[in-house]
Formats: C-alpha cells, structure tokens, sequence
C-alpha cells in the first residue's frame, strides 16, 4: 500500500507492507483521511505517535470501506463503510481499526465528509457534554470556532440549546458560522458577549485570561487546542477561579487507550449519528486534496482562516 | 449583644441590636465560633461579606443553641444543639441562622469541636466529593495538611478508602497528620510520592507548578486556600493539562447563595455526621479563644503552623 510517511519533518509518500487485521479488527481501505492540529505536530517532531499506532504514518481519522474483518469480528461486514478516530497511521490506502472504535456512515454523509467526522465531532462532544455538562439555556463560547473542532462544537451546542457565541479572526468566515447557528464575533469581542457558562478553547494560552474573565458563576473552561505558534503557557489568577467557582478540563483524544476511545465513539454513535442522518449537523469542508497533494494538504492546514475540515481524498 | 466587629482593619469588640430571626430562620446563642482564613482577608478589606451578611461582623461557622425560631421553622425547636456555615455575622454571643443550613451538634461532639466543624468539613467534603469524585483506592495529595480544611480532608479521605499523602512544613505537626491516617512528608518531597489522582491544594498558587506535574492520567486538581501571602497567580502550562487529560477545580463556599449552602448542608448531614458520630472522624482543635480575646485569636491563626482549628469560646 502508499502511505503518507514522516521523514525529517517532510511528509513524502511512500509504500509499506499491507497491514494485517488481528482479532477484533476491520482492514479499511481508506477513501477519505481528514487533517488535524496533532498531525502537523507529529511532523515536526514534537508529538510522537501514541503506543500501538504506526510510528511515522499520520493520520487520526478517515472513513472508508471495510475490505477484511479478522478473528471475533461482529460489528461491521466486508463492504461496509465505517469511519474512525486511529492514534494514527489514518493517511494511507489501507488502515487497521477495531470495530469498538468504528462509526457506520449515515447515508447522509458522503465519504470526504466522512473522512472529517470522527475527530472533530468527537472531541466536541466529549468536551461539550463529557467534560463541561452544557445544558439547554447556557450560554457557551467557541474560541476559533471555524476550525473542524469548532464548526462541530457550535453545532452540537446550537442543537442542544445553548446560546452560542463563537469567535474567530478571520472575518469573512463569520457568516458561515452564523448560518450554523452562532452570534459570530471578532475575538476581541468575546468580553463584551459574556459571561459564559461554558468556554470551548481551541486558539490556547493567549486567550486564558479573558477566558477566565469572562467566565460565569460556575462556568467550565475546556482547554482542547493550543493554535500552532500560539504556545501553551499561561498566567492565571486562582482568586478569578475561586470567586467563580469555575472548572478548567483539558483533554487529548489521540493518546487515550482503545477502551476509553471505544466509550466515546459509542456516545457519539448513540448521540451524535442520529443528529446526522436526521440533517441537523453538517460536516464542511474547506477543501479536499489527493494523497501526492498531501503536502500542498498540510501546507493549507498550516495556513489557517478556514472553514471546517482539509481533507486527503485517497484512491 | 456583643459582637466581633471589623473597624479599620481591626477587630473590636462592640454592642450591636439583637438579631430577630425571620421566616424559616433560628436565633442561636453561640457557643462556639470558628477562625477561617475568609475572617483575615476581610479583616483586611480584601474580602467584603457576601450580599445577605452582617457587613462588618466575621465569622463564617459557629455551634450553639437554638434560643428562638422564626416561623415556619420545622427541623428545630428550642434548645437545640446546632452548628452552621454561615456568609458571616458568626463571631457574636447571637446570631440568625436559617434552618436549612443548619446541621444537629452529634452527642460525641463537644460545643468547641462542634464550632470548628461546619466549613473545614463541609468544604472538604465538597472538594474531595462533589467536585474530584475522590474514589477508593486512589491517592490523593493534601498540601498545608495541617489546618482545618486540611484535617478534614485528611480524615474524609482516609474512611473513604484513598490512599493519603499530607505535607506540611511545620515537621513538628507530622506526627499527628500521620495518626490521622495519612503519609505525612515535607512539601519539598511531593513530586517523589505521586502521582496523585487528587489534589487538595491548601496553599496556592506555589505549588501549582508541581500539582500539575504531579497529577495522574486524569488527574483533578482543586484549589480551595490560597495561604496567606502566597499569592494567587501562577504561570500554568496546557500540554502539562491536556496530556494529563486533567481538571483544575477552585471554589469558595462563603459566597455560595443559601440554597447551595444547604445543598451541601444536606450532603454533610447524610454523608458526614454519620462518621463523626461513630467516631471516625475527629475535630482536631489547636486553641481556643474567649471573645474578648479575639485580636489574639486572629494573630494565632495568623501565625500558622496549627494542628486544625482556632476556635472562640463565646459565652
């Protein structure tokens, strides 16, 4: 198979092996890999791929087909299409997934939609509703909210209720976000909106301190991206947090072990698919490139100011 | 009836009107009053009472016995042991207490023990409890073991199955932190006894750098004292955060409004007094005060270096 390999901080395509399915796991052929934040860290050597993930194949997302099931498979047959967050190893032309982290695709998605599902909605929901117990009513920020995880947290919180403000630089983004659901603001705006019972934070450390400003009584601030070259130190001040007696999560998805991203897959599957198959939570995509475009693919990642997922179209 | 009042950045004592109790309200002769941090930082003007409170009376948690009740009073009668967490207005020979925040005195309680109990557990118990979800078998750190958050929150701890490491500065107080069930060590020596899966910070913003290195996969780190001169901002790094998968927590009771008071009046009384009656848990008490000696009092618990509570016996 071809693969998306990281070599020297270069991703090049190169061919490896076909992996084989153990037991409990589908060999995907894999039609559709979305881009994400970890990726570019990984190929710049600041984020080695978790344990059990290829080491140099990037990749924590795709949807495909199943073209293999090994031993003890129940799930999923061959020929059916399923979508996945991996530890990695998502950006080639056939991937390994157990079938406790595998997704069926709704009719409604189409496979490069598909490719950009699993993390972004994933990582929303548990940061939404796992973490941060947002509630009808509330009232929620989204800190650089046209980003795939972004996109997915303004959705799923405009869908169960909450009031939702979301902030990003680039301006002429801010009328797709109204479109779902969002009061689109400039970032220097987002006191002014306030308070917030709940904080989405996928820009990082510049913004913490008007975070915590800006949080109510007994507000959640959920910590989930750092923006690259945004750094990750920050000073705060433990009187703000007390006074309001406000919570700061942080998380990772890629690292966390097959059972634990089982359990949210499964709440996502409960939660989230019937959502997508009913039309109420869309998937955009700025843009898609072919597997030998994958550094043209980075390079548009890298760049920002876009609207939802980049997209590897494979095969 | 006489009061301790805040004038000036002093504490006198003066005459002030007996306080009548309203709708579902008890009138208390107190006995017993205990000294809390909150008293020295309003002392100082840093801390104003929360709106409801005798703006200029201190003392957030007293014992004593019901002299009067207001209407509608229906889970006290006259003569009734009781002891409470109150916004302020505690450190006086009378005050209001409304009935639902209100907790019986159990018979293996004395009035001084019983005066020192109400915030050090109550606060304590919410930390570990309903905000850190403390489970058995995990361990958990307590840093500035020794005073009454501290020793509450050591004992809860221990009967709850945890596995408990306390520092303290003060080596002289090791022992008895180490009789109270938990591992007692030098502060300097917190990292090489983690990680932990909780900590109870006690001291500050100090001690954040190493919390956060120190928390376990899933870590929850909440934040209660803020020691006095310790400061309260801290530079904290997100990836430490985000591969921990962690939790900083930080509230104050003080400023809670009454029903939440209750709420966790109403946790004290099921979950607590049960183990206080049994014994199980104690009241370490460092020294007691009488009223007109209150200016001695607060310079005692200034001073640090306690084993639990200062307490004023009044009356």
């Amino acid at each position: 198979m071809r693969a998306v390999v990281i070599e020297a901080g270069a991703v090049v395509i190169k061919e490896r092996p076909d992996p084989v399915p153990g037991t409990g796991e589908l060999l995907v052929t894999v039609q559709a890999a979305g881009l994400n934040g970890a990726d570019l860290m990984q190929r710049a050597g600041l984020y080695p791929a978790p344990p059990g993930a290829p080491e140099d194949i990037p990749g924590l997302e795709l949807a495909g087909v199943v073209k293999a099931v090994g031993p003890g498979v129940e799930r999923f047959v061959v020929g059916d299409r399923v979508m996945a967050v991996l530890g990695g190893g998502a950006q080639a032309e056939l991937a390994i997934v157990h079938e406790r982290v595998a997704l069926p695709v709704p009719e409604s998605l189409s496979m490069v939609e598909a490719g950009g599902f699993p993390e972004a909605f994933t990582v929303a929901h548990d940061a939404l509703f796992t973490q941060c117990n947002l509630a009808p009513g509330e009232q929620i920020l989204v800190n650089g909210a046209a980003g795939g995880v972004g996109v997915a947290g303004v959705q799923l919180a405009t869908v169960a209720g909450a009031r939702v403000v979301a902030s990003v630089r680039a301006s002429h983004l801010r009328g797709a976000l109204a479109g779902l659901g969002a009061i689109a603001i400039d970032p220097a705006d987002t006191a002014a909106h306030g308070p917030y019972d709940v904080i989405l934070e996928l820009v990082g450390a510049p913004n913490l301190r008007t975070d915590l400003e800006s949080l109510a009584l007994g507000g959640r601030l959920t910590i989930i991206g750092i923006g690259i070259g945004a750094g990750a130190r920050s000073e705060i001040d433990l009187r703000q947090l007390m006074s309001r007696r406000a919570r700061i999560h942080s998380s990772t998805l890629r690292a966390r072990p097959l059972e634990e991203k089982a359990v949210a897959a499964r709440l996502v599957e409960r939660q989230v698919l019937p959502l997508v198959a009913a039309q109420r939570l869309r998937v955009p995509i700025e843009e898609v490139f072919g597997l030998t475009e994958v550094d043209a693919a980075y390079a548009r990642f890298a760049a920002g100011a876009k609207l939802g997922k980049i997209v590897l179209a494979i095969g």
